[in-house]
């Protein structure tokens, strides 16, 4: 029998602890607050936003929105940032990218205090993913995936680790925190040359490179444990997943959906970044 | 045949580039230097830091040797190390490791300039390689094996990459080279269940384990690359790398010696960043 590794389970468990902690916070005197940034208007971005505030809400945390307009000059957004930096009031801050092409990613990175980077833009967060150094700011979709593994109980140790995709919101975070935690860890990509030869090795399958259902039955090792975190549409409109999920859960030991799996805790994940930014600014981690 | 492949004469190549690339600074008026601080006098370091200044002025580059007593507070050291980024007749900057333990390691490497970063302390320079974006500055050991992969002309695209040993001056920084270079990578390390299933898998092997002779002929496949970056001594006080040379050379189709293989090219690829340094701090590059 296949288990169904819920994402929004392991949401839910996380939103009560959450929940907890902002109550625990409030008692204090402190509110936790996000800051969202986002320049224009991509349709993507704006329901992300919506559904993340509305999130913000039923946890109790202040979420503030800065809409600016899609062509504002980049020494602007930089001085909006800085300002976002200082300002007190605002714990975490969360960039959406991507940004209009006239603008330059890298300068907004180096930009975003460390402090407040609660979706791991900033270098010195990054460099820490990379290191193993405690990181309070992981990027949040490969933090989704530990999240679940944790809340499963996942033994990951020792265990054959197998990765498509090596962007750098996903796959190449995501090997460093599954080498940390002492996997074996292979990154397959678009190179690879002989694909289902990996992935049947994997003890622990994570798909990562955003083509719908790409990862086929007779790509998966009987009994491994099957991560999908692709979001994609299929020739239907239907939601869908990097994994042929009907065909794959007839093998696999434990596998998560889509919908429902992966995607439903990242945006958790930025909500307990925001809590741990407001402990760590008012020294109370 | 297995062919060897030697550091001396990658690091010969190299350096007959480097003497040309000085030759032509100087001839613009400038002169590349490089300060390498070093705190106490471990033997180590000291036979290091002979061997580098040597090597610096057989290529024409300069050479600042800042010796500080093995008792400074860490508020001295940084503040040297801000001098250091100051000041405009130095363009590369090493720190000789490990500190002693009075000092912290994560302090000193926000402090030395990106700029001058030689080595690739700085997470600026660290999330570099991470991502693949362009980095003048990455690790000198991992840059040494690319180096030598690069001078014998191996194509790494798509080949099984596999690197025993994950630290954050060889494992982890070389898997992000090749990867950007499209191998497929894998990460092994002590926590790893079957070493030798993993190995036997290479394509590319490379040995950044630490452990003397670990690598026998039985953990390599037929006609391998074999890359020894371990520098240890033997029971009889003989220089000799990861890999045990002798046995595994019966099954490989290339591998390199211990001594005058990596470590032979590792300071010519500091020398190589100082040149980098100097070019990019006068905007020459």
């Amino acid at each position: 029998m296949t288990k169904i590794l819920s994402g929004s389970e392991v949401a839910e468990a996380l939103k009560q602890k959450i929940i907890s902690e902002v109550k625990n916070l409030k008692q204090q005197g402190f509110k936790p607050v996000l800051c969202i940034v986002m320049v224009g208007k991509q349709p993507d971005s704006v329901a992300y936003v919506k559904s993340a505030s509305k999130k913000c809400e039923t946890m109790g945390i202040g979420c503030r929105i800065k809409t600016l307009p899609e062509d504002i000059r980049e020494e602007e957004l930089i001085k909006t940032i800085q300002e976002l930096n200082e300002d007190k009031t605002i714990n975490g801050i969360m960039i959406m990218l991507p940004l209009p092409t006239h603008i330059s990613q890298k300068a907004v990175k180096y930009v975003i205090s460390p402090e407040k980077d609660v979706d791991c833009l900033n270098p010195v967060n990054v460099s820490k993913v990379m290191s193993g150094e405690k990181c309070t700011f992981t990027p949040c979709t490969p933090s989704a995936v530990m999240e679940i593994l944790k809340h499963y109980g996942i033994d990951i140790q020792g265990k054959k680790a197998v990765i498509i995709g090596r962007s750098m919101v996903v796959g190449r975070p995501l090997a460093m925190m599954l080498l940390k935690e002492n996997a074996t860890v292979t990154i397959c990509h678009t190179k690879t040359v002989n694909l289902k030869e990996e992935t049947r090795r994997a003890d622990i399958l994570v798909a990562a490179a955003g083509k719908p259902k790409m990862v086929k039955k007779d790509m998966v090792d009987d009994g491994a444990i099957v991560i999908d975190v692709g979001i994609n549409f299929d020739e239907d409109g239907k939601m869908c997943g990097d994994v042929d999920f009907d065909g794959v859960r007839q093998v696999t030991s434990m596998i998560t959906p889509v919908p429902k799996g992966v995607g439903s805790v990242t945006s958790t994940v930025l909500m307990k970044h925001v809590i741990e930014a407001c402990k760590q600014q008012n020294n109370l981690a």
